[in-house]
């Protein structure tokens, strides 16, 4: 294994400590439990948003914090859902009089944990359960994955929250944009998590994992590893067919990177993706092309296409100021 | 070799078609000769800036083009030299009447293609020559390499003569910022350029290569994969022998990653060396941690230490709308 790191128990610590350093003017980190804060409190009366996860997908969540987005994250460790005295913490520490919105990755643990927290909390809350995966079938027994869909319903939701938009309306607007929102990812190479030591599956050298999830775990399909062009083609059709947009819809296109994948390679991508949705008369309005929603050091990317109108057109554009997204502020 | 690609020839266009569409709202490419420009023009008599070098460090220098940073980028094929007609074309594109800065990284073929440019352009020109990298001695026979201490020239550089700075302004200004600049990095892998398809050097599961440079090229030793806060300490150590900093220094502490290094490595390599500093009395002031001059997929990281005084600092802050850096705009 060949990693930056001390010891596999503090690097969790020692890259949170790092992270509220580099940006300790939008952040503030509480260490026990673990939460991260926006620095600047939300005004009285605004919906709180708060999310969370296992950690190995930075930045999601941690760098979403800030003004227009997450009023709070929960890093559990690595690939591991946080406990509920972590949300707990943060909803105290961030409610201020309009309730909490719980943004979830569907995931078991994540969901059981959330929903102590949501029971325990004493301030009215709200869950979005985010499962935009469309790698795997909508009757899978858990239904399907929250993978690089969630920023966009952060994003979205953080400006309709930060412009006054109330508990339940927020809910629905949550509901809304999941419902518009696909994802599905490919890998290159297996990621390898800093406890286990080497990769959690092998892939050979002429191979490639489609469908895979965000924590190393494998996908629906093992293939021989195709050109660009091909797997472009292949994932854009899965969300083609879950979405089916017709010609004239606007679209936000989402390239995001696991991790260990070039920037030079990810605009190839955007590029090979937003032909295939202008072919299709679909026209790409908005775009975002990075590593931000990782799988540890996986090489591998995801195509996300969330449908636009107005709103959540405006809602995109709207200022934001967090580590990791950042405009009109 | 595991990369989205379709072929290793047509990779460099598609990746600048994507790069191009994905940010359309700040740059505008030319094809024939290729070169990415600001799609806002400067107001007249602004000094204009022009960098470039070979493809696969991306962000730079094409993600730094845009308001208050580059007017225009020149890519190479990949870490191979631009040739002077592109930099001649863009310079013809965004010269406004102040003259043209061409920041060059410290490469012989970057250095003389540039010269080539200089002096067949019509304007008035300078050049200002970053050769931040540490791991050199002064006295090599080529000079020190230009590595990440280039985005923050780039970054001020930018910032001052979107405040008006003339050209002899920015060439006294631009050398001062690279005195104050030191960088050095370290590589757990190697890159694979997709023309060799493996890589350029080859590293055991249990070594390191310090002192790397962005090309793939070995460093100066061979070491045996260490812990991070020992990495640190070695890095450190050879960028505080260059700047010697007293202690109350201000600085801003640069973590870049190499293209596969994930942030949750880059935010605790960060902590440690903001420790290290901080232990000396230097008061690390500003940051910036994340994948920004790479070398296509090494897996690795450097540091890069600037030390600021208040005109220095108020230049990182000026605001900047670039694909890559954006804030205050």
């Amino acid at each position: 294994m060949k990693k930056f790191i001390d010891t596999a128990d503090s690097l969790l610590d020692q890259s949170l400590s790092g992270f509220a350093k580099a940006h300790a003017d939008i952040v503030q980190l509480s260490s026990q439990p673990r939460y991260i804060k926006r620095l600047t409190p939300a005004f009285p009366g605004k919906v709180a948003l708060i999310s969370g996860g296992g950690s190995g997908h930075e930045p999601l969540h941690s760098g979403f914090v800030g003004k227009g987005m997450l009023d709070a994250a929960c890093p559990g460790q690595i690939f591991t859902s946080p406990t509920p005295d972590q949300m707990m913490a943060a909803a105290e520490a961030v409610e201020s009089g309009g309730g909490v919105l719980f943004i979830v990755k569907n995931y078991a643990g994540d969901v059981m944990n959330f929903e102590i927290a949501s029971e325990m909390v004493t301030c009215e809350n709200e869950t979005v359960l985010v499962s935009d995966d469309v790698s795997l079938p909508k009757s899978h027994s858990t239904g399907r994955r929250g993978v690089a869909g969630t920023l966009i319903v952060e994003k979205m939701l953080g400006a309709a929250a930060e412009q006054g938009a109330d508990l339940a309306a927020c809910k629905i607007l949550g509901d809304r944009i999941c419902q518009n929102t696909a994802s599905i990812g490919v890998a290159l190479t297996c990621c390898t998590t800093p406890a286990l030591g080497k990769p959690t599956f092998e892939l050979g050298e002429n191979e490639m994992e489609m469908g895979v999830g965000i924590h190393g775990e494998r996908g629906h399909d093992t293939q021989p590893l195709a050109s660009a062009g091909e797997i472009v083609e292949q994932l854009a059709d899965a969300i083609n067919k879950e979405l089916n947009p017709k010609p004239g819809q606007k679209a936000l296109l989402h390239v995001n990177g696991f991790g260990a994948t070039p920037l030079i390679e990810l605009h190839l991508i955007y590029d090979l993706a937003a032909c295939y949705w202008e072919q299709r008369g679909i026209e790409i309005t908005r775009s975002l092309v990075g590593n931000y929603t990782t799988s540890l050091d996986m090489a591998g990317c995801s195509l996300t296409l969330t449908l636009l109108d107005d709103e959540l057109t405006g809602l995109w554009d709207a200022p934001v100021h967090t580590a990791a997204l950042r405009w009109g502020c």
